[in-house]
């Protein structure tokens, strides 16, 4: 009986579910991947997608398997609210819900301004905008909102959603008030996503989407779904001892735990959100410099020059078409577009990640890697003809192969010194790395620990090359910035890695050499080496690309995969053999 | 009777010609040097100077001396379009010249959309425009291109413009329509200056007026003018294989080849063009960086500040003189200007190019050199005292001539260690370069090639000093950027190499010491060294500033002399024999 | 009898003083300390305010006490008018105030433009402006500086300003004309402040509020207020003998000499000096990178996407709190503000000045250094809670706290490798640097001389450690650039410093060990070393951060410390005997 009646109280459930306005419906932008990892249907309701998605977003925000080995400091109450976020012990007071902007005018009167300036606390300007403001198909977003809110139970039927205000974020949707030192929450990105429960969906999409083929990258990397798990689990962060230099980490590695690394609190921009500036805060310097990369090119100095002229408040999916919007694309326009849509997933195209690798260079003709690289065709073709997009794309994508090359060449050449004991005080001087970090030639933890001769040059100048030169080099190429890939960085940057490693190498071999030479005339054997012992018959042993510089070669090329596999294992992952240190990495940083 | 037939139309059309309106004479911004060059006298007509210019221009722009070792990949089609470009083979159809535009708003609305907002799409809207609007002078110049058209032939008389269109551009000048798979062109620099022939000439004239004195530069180098031609013929680039990694090169160095380098397609905004930005996807990084010289310097910051409220359609020549204009100095204001007149001769007061030489710090006082720094007191004199404008160059050009002997000193410590074999495996670790270059001492090869030891710290640094660090330096001077150039970059930069090759200096010749000793105790003849043969006699014998120091000097300045004598024979130039590898590299990259 | 009238006159003066306008009171933005310093009280007036400071200002604008070795070259005229301007010789005639500007508007019509547009020329269409612009708030200014004219018996009672024009600032303030060849004067900081004078007081404060309670920098330092002669008693700098390349460094250092970095003449524009670009020019680059780490930080992004539609004609003070005021801080927002009140004097928060040093890590308990962390927290929390604020910056601290360790650490092993004489070249071929510049190891003049060995890759390594890299790493962490503080920049540069530096330990050691092997098999003493005299049992003797490796490292703390005090007392200085040589960095350069 009991069962009979849940039975029919589910019904109508499933009926009033099914009853909600036309809008409240799985929108298009959620893709199939993502429903059936949740496991539900495009039947289902937009109130069931945010239960499976919130439940599954806090089950997979944890500290990460390296938990043991750091502890957080004051600073990650605010950049992993839903992990550490504690109240303040003051003031020990109730608040209602209409005092919070009296007393914080006079306390943070900034934050109060900004919020001031946005749509939350301007609902009803935007519901009495005309038709051609082209602000006004955000009527329709705040239409969505409450339906959505509506299907929560949290916003009675045909009731209008008044305002956004501080306790709706900081306590509960539509609180009255709370207990300033008890119920104050920071908001993560699911408390965002119960009002934009779309945004949250595609956002969250990453996940689900990014499934590579031959594994080159784990499911749902590189994106800003799992950033913070990327970073966490990454071994170099977590053996940083100077935990407000990893810090420094964690500030951009924060899209998995909050919204507003792009929408910034408490205006919440839209028109800022959708300019390139709001992706350079974390998209520049070293390696992945695509602002860089994007402002010089000819893409960036049409945004610099022209871009005063347009107007930002039109909607990002309209942008192009619109005779008032952009004349040139932004970082938003082609990376927040897939076949012809736009959504908050900004890997659907994704195709090398922020890193290539010799296992992406080798399966490009992968059909998943080709219709990636027809949906590149398409947005490309937007402005530019079909021949012209894909000739591009295929420039690029060989000169990266070649980029890659080069990596793969050089890291022969420092494997071989690591393996025969030659770095640098590498058998007197080189102490152990801080748990659980571990040393590896040239591994990335070289541009972070230089206690004795844990890091000699030829593994900085190899970490260089591996992780930041030739992403800077591909981002150049991407990015369609003459300098970034030849001259000012990319090509040149490997070139000269390239050259000092070829030196060190010589140096190293002639220094062992002379060594046993001495020993010799000192009547010792060469069994007895004081500090190498490798001898004259290794000068010039290291694999070069000339074949004429590269006896002992191939013996070597054994012992990289080897040591490689070996690697791949000590991270527990099941690669295949040939996954290498640089490889490894993606599994760390990957976000 | 047929000759004085003929004698009789040529009187006749001489006479129609005569009397083309006023407009249509020769401009004065055409110089003397380019008329005479072209055999033509300022009573020639417009139509003879586009005649002339586009079969120069055309008959010059080839695959270059390094023909034979290079293959264009497919984009060349784009970036070199007389040379390369093939329609593409689908769709084969006829079109009509009124239907281009409804079908690219399906396929590519971009640059539709781009081209709805120039100019060519408007030729009326300006037509219309007051005469307080700043955008009244184009009337001007749509009434000087229909004079051209009239010319030409390809406008009736009294038949005004109605508007330009795909198939102007892309087909031929008021075509009809023609076969899509067969009739596409891309344009090129003499398909925009049918119309547009005064600034097609201006821009031309560079090949005529840089005329370097002592030959410093060839004819017309450093410009835009022959900036392709200069990238071809760099031996460095032909031997590049990865053509992908070339193309970056090639990608900057197409001013001689289109013109949306700066007039970017398809809405060739003048707006745009004026601002700094426009010159900024080439104008930067690791050499010639004068935008960021320019953004740093004070007049950058105050067009980064103060820009916003500057009426940017006001023509060039006017901004600075009027109330609306400019208050600080763009690239444009200073480069397109001389003597007062603003034109595309972007070199009519050029000094230095963009690498200074000792054959330039040497000639300072030639009336070549004189006239041009008159010429440039004049531009500064427009905002700041003569005096002032006088002193500052003055103080420039002592600053260049101090960053030009620290790489002269540094030189000959590289070239003495090239010419003793100490290079780090020179002797047998130095493979050959590919064709068309050649080994030298720290070499511009340096920057892109390093297999086994072809490049070593020594050619590497040596490499960076005298191809970007001295121009980084030159450049904050001549931008009036501090920090650029003595503290962030500049002197500092060269001052690091100098340390660096000295330090070098040392080190191989100790190293070299060293061996030799080793080889005495092994009971091994002094001559017969296994991997370097110079003794303890050399070390410290290159030359340093400090004469103490300089022992053995004066026997390699010859040695030094007599290499760059060859150098340059080897490049069939037949330049003075103090002309050095430096030297020669203006020959193939000047551009 | 003369002197009782004399009494009476002075009373009679008096009187008058104290009945000038309220608004002519010393302002509450004149700190006591500086009222102190001057033997002034809060009685006095505005007149005596600006006679003492201007005594002070000229008296203490000199060559310094590096004067005799240093000349001035033309340029400095512009630089430090106060000390090196002379009129020009042409023209040598008789100006009237109003022949300037129309004879000017054809010799220079750029700087008249500027100053028509400039409020100088607009003092009525201030007057006139409705309350409601919000420019409005230059009236009171004006008012202000008609007191201050009146006070110095420079303007009639109720005489109105009319403008300020070309004679006033470049002759005499209120200047009928003079002789162009004698009369002409270059306005430094002193004749901006005879109409300013509450921001010129407020700006020379500096001097008086930077007291360093352990003397970690010399009083008034860091600060504009003597950055002149911060400039020129830096022995670096006096020493180096291209003074056209020492004018780099002194065109940053003249906000001591004048008001024009910051106010660019003529318009001398209130919106140019509010927006970060103006203190880009000099706060970019290797070292303080502000700029640089503000335009990467959300305040900078927030500023780049929404700064256009905030209104820059409102009162810095009144920025944040305004409805069309900024919603993110500028580099003034923070830097101009202390305790609410908004000032030239910009360093009355500061806590490390512009490099950290163990002097200042080891005291930040100090009240002094609480009293400003708290002056800071109240700055922050205009925007932010008062958690967060503290939380920042304590984790800023502990950052830079670890980053000096870094730099300790390493500093020990260069003084040990410089004092056991073992730096490549060190004995034989590392000649004198020119005077009052002195040797020792890694000093900031490895940035700037490279004669023979002067300079080795670890002087050039830790020079750049201490002097720039450290800061980067400290601007990074303050201004909240993620990458600017660990990754890019910062830790990461640290970090390679310290692993080139550990490298060139061991590469050193080794080598001189290997020498001595060479020798005692040539059958030489060991006391008889060729170019190093250090045994085998100096391997890997310097100091490490882990202790297995810091043998040695005891003994050598002593030497440092004795070096330390004698580079302390060499440069006249009386600090505690812990003072390095970064300490003794800081009297020079700081500004």
């Amino acid at each position: 009986m009991f069962v009979r009646l849940l039975g029919l109280v589910t019904l109508a459930l499933s009926f009033l579910v099914a009853h909600v306005p036309a809008s409240a419906a799985i929108w298009d932008s959620v893709p199939d991947e993502q429903l059936k990892a949740l496991k539900l249907t495009r039947d289902s309701s937009p109130k069931e997608l945010f239960d499976q998605l919130s439940k599954r977003y806090r089950s997979e925000l944890t500290k990460g398997k390296f938990a043991k080995y750091w502890e957080p400091i004051p600073m990650d109450m605010y950049l992993a609210p839903t992990l550490f976020y504690k109240p303040p012990a003051e003031p020990a007071i109730e608040v209602k819900r209409e005092e919070c902007v009296a007393c914080h005018t006079g306390a943070t009167h900034g934050w109060v301004k900004s919020w001031q300036k946005s749509v939350h606390a301007n609902l009803d300007v935007i519901r009495a905008l005309p038709e051609s403001d082209s602000r006004a198909y955000k009527k329709g977003i705040i239409a969505e909102v409450e339906d959505n809110l509506r299907l929560q139970g949290l916003l009675g039927k045909g009731e209008p959603l008044k305002e956004v205000q501080c306790t709706d974020c900081h306590m509960g949707i539509g609180a009255k008030g709370g207990n300033h030192a008890k119920d104050l929450r920071m908001p993560d990105r699911s408390v965002c996503g119960s009002c934009h429960v779309r945004q949250f969906a595609e956002a969250e999409s990453e996940r689900d989407t990014a499934v590579w083929p031959q594994k080159q990258w784990d499911q749902g990397h590189p994106s800003h779904a799992v950033d913070y798990t990327a970073n966490v689990e990454t071994a170099t962060w977590a053996a940083l001892q100077q935990r407000e230099v990893a810090a420094s980490c964690t500030m951009c590695h924060t899209n998995q735990t909050k919204c507003d690394n792009c929408h910034t609190r408490h205006e919440f921009s839209t028109v800022e959100s959708r300019k390139p500036e709001a992706c350079a805060t974390c998209h520049n310097g070293v390696d992945h410099n695509e602002f860089e990369q994007y402002m010089y090119s000819k893409h960036g100095t049409v945004y610099q020059t022209r871009g005063a002229s347009w107007d930002w408040n039109i909607r990002l999916a309209d942008q192009l078409g619109h005779k008032d919007g952009q004349t040139a694309p932004t970082c938003q326009s082609c990376h927040f577009e897939y076949k012809g849509q736009y959504s908050h997933n900004t890997v659907r195209k994704v195709r090398w990640g922020f890193l290539p690798s010799k296992n992406i260079a080798d399966n490009l003709d992968h059909p998943w890697f080709k219709a990636r690289k027809e949906a590149w065709i398409d947005t490309c073709s937007q402005c530019h003809s079909r021949r012209f997009s894909e000739e591009f794309l295929t420039m690029s994508d060989k000169g990266i192969k070649g980029g890659t090359k080069l990596v793969e060449d050089t890291r022969k050449v420092v494997q071989k010194l690591y393996d025969d004991k030659l770095l640098v005080g590498q058998k007197s001087n080189r102490p152990a790395l801080p748990a659980p970090e571990q040393d590896e030639a040239g591994g990335f933890f070289s541009l972070f620990f230089a206690n004795a001769n844990q890091t000699t040059t030829v593994d900085r100048t190899f970490a260089e090359m591996w992780e930041q030169h030739v992403a800077r080099f591909m981002k150049g190429l991407q990015h369609v910035n003459p300098g970034g890939w030849t001259y000012s960085h990319g090509w040149s940057d490997l070139v000269k890695d390239q050259a000092i490693i070829n030196e060190q190498d010589t140096l190293l071999r002639e220094r062992a050499a002379m060594e046993q030479r001495l020993q010799k005339l000192e009547g010792k054997g060469t069994g007895k080496t004081s500090f190498n012992g490798v001898g004259e018959r290794s000068l010039y042993a290291s694999i070069s690309e000339d074949p004429v510089y590269a006896s002992g070669g191939l013996a070597l090329l054994g012992g990289g995969l080897l040591l490689a596999g070996l690697r791949s294992r000590r991270r527990n992952r099941d690669d295949a053999a040939d996954l290498d240190s640089q490889q490894a990495r993606y599994d760390d940083v990957a976000g």
